[in-house]
């Protein structure tokens, strides 16, 4: 596969120049005080809390990125590393709300519903991380990210993505992560977390928290990356080209930083571009111009050679409609076609506000859909069967043939989902829309395999060093 | 933009020469007698229905393939060109059934059908061509055509496309045709209709009524092009390379066809390659391969210079639902990031069975968003915007300022169906989904602009032609 492209090469680099101007000329407000020394200390023009980048710094560090990240999965053989093994799918995360999966309404997410969302993620093959899709609201205090992590671990061994809030935070996990790896040193071999923070808000500013976090990680050489979060007409220019111009600067400030904590830290250009709806200031994560910006951002990360990816194919629907399914589809194939390598994409509805697991198992379909595309045409001359061709000959049948009962598996995908019934038929079986049909696959998943993935003892002692911790059991919906 | 590709260079002239040896070896199956004397007097070798073309034949009328194609509609406002106007959207047609937009059950569709349909079409935004939607179950014994076609020219005046089915249903179209344009002259001075057929029936025969029909209209200059339609694993190969070989090796038949009827007869690359659900033999013209079948063709198409299209982003959903929405949307934006021309995607649910007006007025709303797609990233150094993102800064905001203000209408589609809304207000406004508001947007828009398309006059002068005729006016739903 080739891929699409929105830019031309030339203005990828007219990009990238104006990237270097922007750092150079305006800088960033870094508000995190030691990612302001090590900026100085490595050759930036600091003056209170403003950094400014020579380009000569900005492009050192940049021959230091590496080609590749990996996440780790509890088992190794969910690891995955992009770009080889991309499109890699993860579900999109940290959403408050929830879907109830019985009664219908939207309400608080827990960590009893994480529970069920790590299983359901852990069994559909169409995803590949389990970036965790809620918060939990009964979470004790001082036990924010414990309590969404102890069901995730529980009940999903995909690679893990998780942030947290400070370095307090920062280490009940890590802490957590030694004790369910059997030790540090077995966890540092095998880090099945992988840490995200978005360490620039937009326009041009690093944080002190989330910065600080990046760079902890980066020091510790645990896998982390950074999301880049401009947003057009709100955050950053109402132009396409301006955002992915000042998007691209804060990306380079972020990623620089990175290498000058420790050189060849891995990273993930990772984005959430969007272009504001500004007649109400909506947050537009389901445009298809957050496709556009993705796509663009891909080809910087090619001219970057970096692995890329993003939250992308979300969508503004407050449920599982015809909007929710194109927004999802629409952007989700753009980005395949653009070369991404990784898509936030899984399970949230209402521009990342609220949990649907119904949403969950549509999007592993749609998963499966983008994979399928990226595998692209098998090209061999058995594939192309000329000979094939001639023996069945005008007006002959293909349906009984060798060739074609040897890849009626394979080469289109068997959806489980998706309805391709005669009327009569689908209306005898209910006459149910996909919401109905996947809301009633998620329950079916929901009661199989249901075996916690953390042996009783270390549970045991998890709930020693952890004392309160959320029960994390997987409840049956009913 | 540059176009995503599933094949190589290399690939593509390997179909070329597999499509050139099996026209050669295998040949097709003719049963239109004046075809096969048309073959045989420009060099293919005829036996009985067989003929065979020698790659010399097909390789000489390839030469003469126009690259563009014109859709002209009543209004010349609404004329079409491809490649140059691309990406071209058109009603998917022909549908023997209809969703009723007040019961909401399916049905027969009718010829009253049909006029709210073009009306709808008519007014809506993202369609350039109205391919008549349905059949006309209360059609008049020897007005089958006529009774579709009536109702589309009384409320639209963009181009139509329509096809017949025997000489006489032909001949009384164009009557009817040359009746509204004034005269004949004034007709085929800007032939506001365009004739569509399927002359090929994979694998490797063309049929009788459907070639006749191609070859008319190709020897009286007037606006006709063939579709494509191999089945991987029923009619063509189990593989999407061996049924592009197929497929382009039926396109060049075709092709060649237009050609020896007249030298420069402007067509369309046009395929609805499908990939069959061997698990029942389902049609499934909602899968991604369909979207990537039709990719491969308009990769074929631009190594023959031609412009292409299809069916694509069809669904095999039964209503409205995510899946509706994903299928459309995936393969949709696929064909514009593919480089295709011509998409009929609007309208049809249940794999080209059922015309449902919600999924018209958002298959609109997809059109829209794949044309801003192929619209691109405007480039320049205002877009770019990097004195602004300077002058802005570090934590500033980007709403009020002048670049922002000039943009914000255009930049990014302002959607009329998709929500945006937060929670809360979509729950003032009835919770509805995408179906419900856009049933709602069609019945609003059916209601406005009324009036006939075509003077009462022409309508008496229709009437005393073709006794009988359906009365094809516009009722309002209630």
């Amino acid at each position: 596969m080739s891929f699409a492209t929105l830019l031309s090469q030339e203005q990828v680099e007219r990009i990238h120049e104006a990237s270097l101007e922007i750092l150079e000329e305006a800088g960033l407000k870094v508000r995190h005080e030691p990612a302001r020394a090590l900026f100085k200390q490595h050759g930036c023009q600091v003056e209170e809390e403003r950094v400014k980048f020579p380009r000569a710094v900005v492009e050192k560090y940049r021959a230091m990125y590496p080609p590749s990240f990996t996440f780790h999965g509890r088992d190794p053989k969910f690891d995955k590393t992009i770009p080889q093994d991309s499109p890699v799918i993860v579900t999109a995360s940290s959403a408050p709300d929830i879907i109830d999966p019985v009664t219908g309404a939207e309400r608080r997410a827990e960590s009893a519903d994480i529970a069920r969302i790590a299983h359901l993620v852990n069994e559909l093959p169409g995803y590949d991380i389990f970036s965790i899709s809620t918060l939990a609201d009964d979470a004790p205090a001082d036990q924010f990210t414990i309590s969404r992590l102890f069901p995730s671990l529980k009940y999903c061994l995909k690679p893990i993505r998780v942030t947290t809030t400070d370095m307090k935070d920062t280490l009940s996990i890590l802490k957590m992560a030694y004790i369910v790896a059997g030790g540090e040193e077995a966890y540092r071999e095998h880090p099945f977390l992988t840490h995200h923070y978005c360490p620039v808000v937009s326009p041009l500013t690093m944080d002190h928290l989330s910065t600080e976090n990046v760079m902890f990680f980066a020091r510790e050489g645990l896998p982390v990356y950074p999301t880049i979060v401009p947003n057009a007409g709100l955050t950053s220019p109402m132009s396409i080209a301006g955002t992915v111009a000042q998007g691209n600067a804060e990306f380079l400030a972020a990623a620089t930083l990175m290498q000058m904590v420790r050189e060849g830290t891995p990273l993930i250009y990772a984005t959430l571009g969007t272009v504001a709806d500004m007649r109400t200031g909506a947050y537009a994560s389901g445009g298809i111009e957050c496709g556009m910006l993705h796509m663009a951002y891909a080809q910087m990360a090619r001219f970057y050679n970096v692995p890329c990816g993003g939250y992308i194919g979300l969508t503004n629907s407050k449920l599982n409609d015809a909007q929710a399914g194109y927004e999802s589809g629409m952007s989700g194939i753009a980005g395949v076609l653009a070369g991404m390598d990784m898509f936030n994409i899984g399970g949230l509805i209402d521009a990342l506000k609220t949990f649907d697991f119904a949403k969950a198992v549509i999007d592993d379909e749609m998963a499966l859909m983008m994979k399928r595309m990226k595998r692209g045409i098998n090209f061999d001359e058995a594939e192309l069967a000329v000979n094939l061709i001639k023996e069945i000959g005008p007006g002959g049948s293909f349906i009984v043939h060798p060739h074609t009962i040897k890849r009626m598996k394979t080469e289109a995908i068997l959806t489980k989902m998706a309805d391709r019934d005669a009327r009569t038929i689908w209306e005898k079986k209910g006459a149910m829309d996909i919401q109905a049909r996947a809301l009633n696959r998620a329950k079916e998943i929901m009661a199989q395999n249901t075996d916690p993935l953390i042996p009783a003892e270390v549970e045991e002692r998890l709930r020693a060093e952890f004392p309160g911790m959320v029960p994390g059991n997987l409840e049956p919906i009913s």
